[in-house]
């Protein structure tokens, strides 16, 4: 499979307003993921390194304990086991990558 | 730095015509990459695995011996080891994300 159209894979709701399609390989897991406005993801961690890059709209993010407002072209920087959540404070379209894999949302 | 501006990274120029921003992970590297139109980026291998996510613009991309005309949304999944290449039929933006990081673009 050396190529994907991210729009025919499979929908995937990770929590309600916030549905991604999800490609993977051995060491990398990227997502496609649209959040709806005024969305909230709660703070979470997990073992994976995680870059979420804002392709448009307006998030607020916050890794560890320092929040920022994110424009298209900034990106966060997660690394494994750092606490992370968001609120969309527009619609957003942000491209996750995750390494290892992420298993789970195979 | 759990926050990234891209567009403030240092440009890094791959061969002429290919420049890109990238940020690094421990396992992860991510660059947000400008390619000009007509650029042809030689087969090449290296032992990374390699999503590249075309955002905008038409790319030829070639995958070991699948060849296919590329569009936004669309991505190219090279596993570690494996040739590939790509010619830029118009000016395009391809986020390229690698795992593990390559220690090369620091």
């Amino acid at each position: 499979m050396p190529f994907v159209t991210y729009a025919t894979l499979p929908a995937k709701t990770i929590l309600p307003g916030i549905t991604g399609h999800y490609a993977h390989m051995e060491k990398i897991t990227l997502g496609d993921v649209e959040v709806a406005a005024g969305t909230v993801l709660p703070m979470h961690q997990h073992p994976h390194d995680q870059f979420s890059y804002l392709l448009s709209g307006r998030v607020e993010f916050t890794v560890g304990d320092e929040t920022r407002l994110l424009e298209p072209g900034q990106c966060a920087v997660i690394p494994g086991g750092t606490p992370h959540g968001c609120r969309a404070l527009t619609a957003c379209r942000i491209l996750d990558v995750f390494s290892p894999a992420r298993d789970d949302y195979r």
